[in-house]
């Protein structure tokens, strides 16, 4: 893995904030990644959050992902967004606090969607932070969509659709999982990690005839968003962000527990 | 003034916050402009609103307006950032206890600067909101600027920029004094509001040789910023916000005290 370019940072929705506590931080964690980012020495970085426990009860509760159906959910798409830019206040304040440069970008005003899919970005606000040699901070928000009116925009579509526009050198995926295993390590105690995997073997997951991964849900989703990356030459690393030292090591690029695809 | 088609209203950051505390909003006058808004009626609205004692401190503090010039601005970016989502949040909710659509669109990650001015705006997320029948809510924000790094964009300059480019109707601009005088009212107090202005008689203000104009600081930017906006057959009205009922009249194209400048 390469240390020299830009690398994409994604920090899981599930690590940053308590799942089952409605709109509360896990700050502890925040406060810990922010303190790995900083000694990992990356500066050209972008760091994408997930919304977990700020982001989706609102979500769910006006089916934002489901697009505009009555006018109630309007109210539901202001509250999403503002619940997730108090989570990144959080992350972008304890980035600060170790004297790291982040600018928030929020992106619901630079992204619009068709059909829940990014159609079209406008990242020269995000160039010019890079330029600055300061570190953009980035969300799943909500966004508007040109086909559904509105939807969610995950933070792993972002990641992937900023890993090919900037060409990025690698990516980071930070979750609450060890990585991908062969059987759901939740339900199966003798679940294997899968310490490298390549596009194959996500086609394989994407097409639901996996015999080596049985993945479900966020984890399958996050592969299919990684697979077009990988496919353009990008390595992605996917490792446990709740684990102390995992995010430093994956930034250095040293070895750590985990799952690698490469191209 | 017509009562059709897309309004841009401006509520001025000296009327929806206290000036000399910093940080703190006039949430009275929040909520009593959230209530004119709703009662007038008008939906075909943008709304944009200043920073007063929210944003004014910091950007002060880490010289925002004149670009990048050491990294300790880097921090001060974030935190007038997050200061005027503080304050933005306040405005939307305000809105949606009135039962309007309001959605926050944060300018930092949609407009682009160069040399303090806009070069380019992603409009098509506010476009979205506009088509969804919901009220787009914009602000006076740090900016990044392809010369200088970075730089304030005023409220005032993205209702230009969205007068302008939404083809708008008309523009209210809502501030803390009656409208323009011929004398600076605060300090003298025989001064005259002029009802009604012609783009030739802001001309004479930019030039600083106006007779029947003597205005100063905050107006004289704001009517420098609407020359080209009413040169382009965009009728302005400029009222006090902080006299309960003038917006209320002004959205609604009644009469009511104030500086009408038409092209």
């Amino acid at each position: 893995m390469s240390q020299q370019g830009l690398v994409i940072l994604k920090l899981g929705g599930s690590v940053i904030t308590l799942k089952e506590k409605p709109f509360t931080a896990n700050e502890e964690a925040i406060r810990r990644l922010a303190g790995e980012i900083a000694s990992s020495g990356v500066r050209d970085l972008v760091i994408v959050h997930g919304g977990g426990s700020f982001g989706h009860p609102l979500a769910q509760e006006y089916d934002i992902h489901k697009g505009f159906k009555e006018e109630r959910q309007l109210r539901g798409l202001a509250e999403t967004h503002l619940a997730m830019e108090e989570l990144n206040k959080l992350v972008v304040e304890a980035l600060l606090a170790e004297g790291l440069p982040a600018i928030p970008l929020p992106p619901v005003s630079c992204f619009l969607m068709e059909a829940g899919r990014i159609r079209s970005a406008f990242l020269d606000p995000l160039k010019a932070v890079l330029s600055l040699k300061a570190i953009p901070v980035l969300y799943g928000d909500v966004a508007l969509d040109a086909e559904r009116g509105f939807t969610i925009l995950s933070g792993d579509q972002i990641v992937a659709h900023l890993a090919l526009g900037l060409k990025a050198a690698r990516v980071v995926l930070g979750v609450d999982v060890d990585g991908v295993f062969d059987k759901d390590p939740h339900e199966h105690p003798d679940a294997v990690l899968l310490e490298h995997l390549r596009p194959g073997d996500l086609k394989a997951v994407k097409a639901g005839g996996s015999r080596t991964t049985d993945v479900t849900g966020g984890m399958r989703r996050k592969l299919e968003e990684m697979l077009p990356v990988v496919q353009a030459g990008v390595p992605v690393f996917i490792t446990n962000a709740g684990v102390a030292g995992n995010i430093l090591r994956a930034l250095r690029g040293e070895k750590t527990r985990g799952t690698l695809i490469t191209p």
